[in-house]
């Protein structure tokens, strides 16, 4: 059986994408990253996939700023289709990915979030968790859906909150947890072993 | 120096108002409950407080019926300041507590709450947190302002959600760190060592 051909998304710098790349060349992770698209152009990222020998390239879309939808998502269903991917894993990817896209890869688009969720959705999640107040914060990987950071959750891991933490030291020890947690997640989608039953996903 | 005085409230059968009263007794707790309320006149949670040798009784409030307010509100202000009571600590109370109690009582009134805040407040939080897919639930302990299981947060304790849990093994893993979690919350506000900066409850 030949390996899993994921595609990334990226806005940044990408740091989970490297761990993903990582994880499949290390083999814990039992894929291979065959694209990493990025809707800005200069994103960080995109040279560091090409340092690690993926290729990596920029669509930016022209309609909207804030989402991926219409043509543009489009644009990106093919290019991952060209490229024989069949999961796709947002890694920092700063839109909302709309319709055209996710039909394209109907329960096989994936995101990583800082923050336990439902708690702290959308931007800054770790500030909002730090401002907050709460104990423990963390990560999560989940299914996209059409809503905000909401989809049926896979993964998730606990991070404490300390009392001299700031938000900043605090999403750096989230990102740690981040790179481990994306590729554990990814592994158990690929595998299948699982189930969706409302919105809970169990091991099968 | 005098061990401090506590005040329960509760409508149900008590489990959490059972565990602070064990604690105290067997000095994981440096305090005495000194009176237990209800707002339900045969609440189950009254007698375990009698054969616990600790005062209980109902004071059943007349004018509405999911809030505690007005001189309904000021009745239990005037009982626990009898009882020398200086904090005070749901303990499963089903009504929101308003203005009247909360400013007779600033910053000293205290209740746990069965989810990791701010996911899930309100009602049948366990069942929530199962029917969500949360990887992780839990408990917070917070004081309590005017708002639904807002107020500052004070502790939280983790429970992992299993594959194979329905919302009724969860919510009975969860009752058994809320048991420990309480106690241990109720003396860190007790001994003082706490400063809040923003919603940031951090030790001193």
């Amino acid at each position: 059986m030949s390996r899993k051909r994921i595609g990334i998304m990226i806005s940044g710098r990408g740091s989970n994408m490297a761990a993903l790349i990582v994880a499949c060349r290390e083999g814990r992770l039992d894929a291979e990253v065959a694209l990493v698209l990025s809707d800005v152009a200069d994103a960080e990222g995109l040279e560091r996939a090409e340092n690690l020998d993926v290729p990596a390239r920029a669509i930016v879309p022209k309609k909207y700023r804030t989402k991926l939808d219409g043509d543009d998502a489009r644009a990106y269903a093919e290019a991952f289709r060209e490229a024989g991917v069949e999961f796709i894993c947002l890694a920092g990817f700063m839109r909302i990915v709309k319709a055209p896209l996710l039909e394209a890869f109907p329960g096989r688009i994936l995101n990583i979030h800082p923050s336990l969720l439902p708690s702290f959705p959308g931007l800054e999640a770790q500030r909002q968790a730090w401002e907050h107040g709460v104990k423990f914060s963390g990560c999560t990987v989940h299914f996209v859906d059409a809503s905000l950071d909401g989809g049926p959750i896979i993964a998730q891991r606990i991070v404490p909150v300390l009392d001299d933490d700031t938000a900043e030291t605090l999403a750096e020890r989230i990102l740690t947890e981040e790179h481990e947690l994306y590729a554990e997640a990814v592994g158990k989608v690929l595998s299948g072993r699982y189930r969706v039953m409302g919105r809970r996903v169990v091991r099968t």
